[in-house]
């Protein structure tokens, strides 16, 4: 049985329209994508399309706080049932933000969010919403990994930390929406039409294998080869281990602080335990931290 | 002493005009990204842009064999000192095909090229001219590691195993013009002004560090993590040894497969041959092979 808690967790679903959705789909996938900042926590194919954002402008792709709703830019006229979607399940009066995103044969690897912004985290609300089926294409949160399936309305607990992969080549396209909120509120206030809300569904939790300890020896013992060329291979490599073995994810940075102490490199301890803070611990507005450097 | 052989070596050289050049570098660093044709083997953040190719469309990114020159796309405009280089610099009725290239916080894993077209290989003439001075960024070819200096010429055997590297999040535009022939040639006819064609010129060859058998040892004992979910990370990670450390980039391939015989696993070593194979073996007309499936 599936404990419902603070972390991510079912919302509502959708009967999705097959055919107005792979509409959408096609429309959005021909879409060439925007050149975002450089990223160097990513792998990978990651494609983030604004369909309301806070400018209206197409090419921005960045959350900001505002006052009232997003604008939809061009890209929400290419989705028309999206779009709809966001204005019918959704109560767009409060949509600070909605984004058609895609993530192939490619990682985010594990951090946390929002932590920049001025609100307490727990005033942001952020839903995802699959909308292709993809059995390689998982999300992780804390200590829980997912299969999302299509029409499912999740809230991400953007301020816990976690991370979304796609073994596969194949496309994995979702609907995002930012929800941020004055003062205390309710989950079903997101909803335009409470029919949508549906906080009794059970989600699809991946069973892991056991995690040994002698796996986390081994991984650890990378520390034997590690160096500032393959840094950021390892972190990946381990950033993909919590997927298929059950540990929280958070613990990546365990092994990967501990095999660069093994590695008795000081620049290099201090570069992933700078990694470690930026992704999982406090981070001051702006500041970014190069892996790769 | 530099001693000149059939592999890759300095053509030419340029003297850039840096105030135009900027302008150029300027404005195609503004072009957003062409998405491409799905690349399993490359990282980071590559950029391919068709100054000159087949078609005249700016967006079409594949080389072909073409009677006759190629036509300027869209880009070409955007960069009229690197158009007119090509234009003065070499003989522009053979030029088959023009491209701005960028790599950045990125690889391109040992491969070689052109095996799938008609001609033979020694038909092809590949010149690639970096643009921006990049400390980090590096090319190999079979056994030999270059940093080459805004405005070399070089020719590129692409039939050898070669490489390109830049372990920076700094920019590295480089210039790439193809020529092919018929029958036998001089390296020579591609210049329009011979005093470009400079072949006594030195390189600058990146001194490695000595390859020892304890390191390739230990590079061979990543078979006791190598799995399905690491197994490009793993594959990555082997093929940036050879740019610090004096062996071949081909022998990335020897570790790589007796890791995963290592791992005892028949599937991903039939796998890991499979992509040893296709980038450095022979390989039909668009076959892919996806590493991460």
């Amino acid at each position: 049985m599936w404990r419902k808690s603070v972390r991510s967790h079912i919302v509502g679903k959708v009967e999705l329209d097959k055919a107005r959705l792979q509409h959408d789909l096609e429309a959005l996938a021909a879409v060439p994508r925007v050149e975002e900042e450089y990223d160097e926590f990513s792998s990978g194919y990651w494609k983030n399309l604004s369909l309301w954002n806070s400018s209206g402008e197409a090419d921005d792709t960045m959350y900001r706080d505002i006052q009232g709703s997003a604008k939809p830019t061009a890209h929400a006229a290419k989705a028309p049932y999206l779009d709809e979607l966001i204005h019918t399940v959704f109560d767009s009066k409060i949509v600070k933000m909605a984004r058609a995103r895609n993530l192939v044969d490619a990682m985010v690897i594990p951090h946390r969010d929002f932590i920049e912004l001025n609100k307490d985290n727990d005033q942001y609300f952020r839903t995802f919403m699959v909308l292709e089926d993809n059995g390689s294409a998982f999300h992780s949160d804390d200590d829980t990994v997912i299969h999302m399936r299509p029409g499912e309305i999740w809230y991400l607990d953007a301020a816990a930390p976690h991370s979304a992969v796609n073994f596969s080549s194949d496309s994995r396209q979702a609907l995002c929406v930012d929800f941020a909120f004055e003062g205390s509120f309710t989950e079903d206030q997101i909803f335009a039409d409470k029919s949508f809300y549906r906080p009794d569904l059970e989600p699809e939790i991946v069973v892991r294998k056991p995690f040994t300890t002698d796996h986390r020896d081994k991984l650890v013992q990378l520390g034997g080869i590690i160096d500032n060329d393959n840094f950021k291979d390892i972190l990946f490599l381990m950033s993909r281990v919590h997927y298929r073995y059950d540990v929280p994810a958070a613990e990546t940075y365990e092994w990967f602080v501990e095999a660069c102490r093994l590695a008795d490199d000081t620049t290099l301890t201090a570069k992933a335990e700078g990694v470690r803070d930026y992704m999982i611990g406090q981070r001051a507005l702006g500041e970014r931290l190069v892996a790769a450097a």
